[in-house]
């Protein structure tokens, strides 16, 4: 078994928690460091195992990130738990590997237009530079984890629909490039159920082995939908957010990641071993609430409980 | 084709507005007749055909249905419109089919305790009186639709979980009985989508040629999964209500039915001709939130507007 399959075992849907990344992006408050640790060991201790744990970014223009190094140590000191950060160049990628993390997350767009807007440069040069980041981890000594996403793959708010044939060459050419995770991120909430399952089904027909994450926000009601249709349709990874926080510059209105609690809700409805304890998890937003005050946390969980009976267990 | 054909087309999903009802149930304040017309009437020009409008249920305890005549009389003035009015009883019936409405609603609980609360008698009296419901349908002479609903279909917050078998063996003695349309319903918010495909897929190969629809509620947010789920494996009529109004005196926590605006959505990514536009449907709200104030109202298309791209249409 190599590395990859035991990260993210091929017979079990695992949840990661993206809020201490995607979460904090356009946040104006977010966490110190201590709480930072605190939020993660609360979320371990409910039993999630994988975090995106923040970016390798300029400090000037993305003082939450400033910490990633702490926050990863932080996440290493727990038995089995599993860091993940963002590098959105060859750079970032160096100061990534420097850093231990065993998961480096890059990004490549769907679309020409939205990759020169987020990232001012091309989607061949996004490539290129994933192939680059491959070849770091290739001579790094821990040989971190190269996971990329495919940013607007169910359709773009700046160019419109998104073909699938164009998103499936990407994952092939991802592929080829030497991804060791391939994601597909609804980055703007425009997917429903029947595309996710589509392209979800038609990309692990593409990628053998390589597991395939599903990256989703919850702009238009059917974060949760879609996620149930990429599990249905065999996605390995889930993305979700404590609270649900989180929000996309793309999409000013938009609310954030699919929430964490209810997705784990759903993952007990379909019978999915998920080694969470869902009443543990609701307590992490006591952290979360706690030291990002004005931001709203969603969900339904943590209003309405576990199922339960008067006369029976439900 | 017969009459049930003619309002419920085997060949589309209809959706339906349960607002007027289910969401006045718990509500302290409601709207007065006038509101109500203007509600219809707008979601009606928003391409709403089936509303279920209200109860026969005693005035001294239910005063915001004291208004059920008129109301039926308003959706019975548009054309192609479809009311629907809840009768626990014989007499209720007797009411509503002199009323004129042209769709009966009853309940059967799934559980003899949720069935002793609810409405103090037991299942087999439920059932018998579907009977004399039926009967009473065949003597009118506008001959209404009797539509049963199973409460706790998928789980029962007193009883705790429901064996699919005992609610499939319900579904065959409501057929039985007579019941024009069967609907199940997840009353309290337990249901799962896998759970929600196999109990939809096991009750249409009983029933045949009777449209089944399901009603669910949003109490741990997988209202939309579960309406996906339900329509997949073939539910021709989905009940929600604009801003997802309503609650149960069951699940004092939970909130209300699954949000018009955002099926409307899903509809519409699975392709979906429901004839509706989503931008009126979202206007209907500032009708409703002008009627019930204090009332929160849900939903995250009227938040987050349909899918937009700045260079095409997306």
């Amino acid at each position: 078994m190599n590395a990859v399959e035991t990260i993210y075992p091929p017979d079990r849907v695992t949840l990661r928690e993206a809020g201490l990344r995607d979460g904090l992006q356009l946040a104006k408050n977010w966490p110190d460091t201590a709480a930072k640790s605190a939020w993660i060991e609360a979320e371990y201790a409910a039993g999630i195992r994988h975090f995106e744990v923040g970016s390798f970014l300029p400090e000037a223009k993305f003082p939450q990130f400033a910490d990633v190094r702490q926050v990863i140590a932080a996440t290493a000191a727990l038995p089995g738990a599993h860091g993940v950060a963002l590098a959105m160049n060859v750079r970032g990628a160096e100061a990534a590997i420097a850093s231990g993390v065993p998961e480096i997350a890059c990004v490549v767009s769907a679309t020409e237009a939205h990759s020169t807007r987020n990232a001012r440069r091309t989607m061949a040069e996004a490539l290129a530079t994933v192939r680059e980041i491959g070849a770091l981890r290739d001579a790094a000594a821990h040989r971190p984890l190269v996971s990329v996403g495919i940013a607007m793959a169910f359709g773009c708010s700046i160019a419109g629909e998104v073909a699938p044939g164009a998103v499936l060459r990407l994952v092939e050419m991802i592929a080829e490039a030497g991804a060791d995770v391939i994601a597909l991120a609804d980055t703007v909430g425009f997917a429903g159920p029947d595309q996710v399952s589509r392209l979800t089904a038609a990309s692990l027909s593409l990628v053998g082995d390589i597991p395939l994450g599903i990256h989703l926000h919850d702009t238009r009601g059917l974060g949760l939908v879609n996620a149930s249709a990429a599990i249905d349709a065999g996605a390995r990874i889930v993305d979700a957010s404590i609270g649900g926080l989180g929000g996309c510059p793309f999409a000013p209105r938009a609310t954030g990641n699919i929430v964490m609690e209810d997705l784990a809700f759903l993952c007990q409805t379909k019978g999915l071993e998920t080694g969470i304890d869902i009443e543990r998890l609701i307590a992490v937003r006591e952290i979360v609430a706690a030291a990002m005050p004005g931001e709203t946390l969603h969900g339904a969980m943590a209003r309405a409980g576990l199922p339960t009976a008067e006369l029976a267990g439900a």
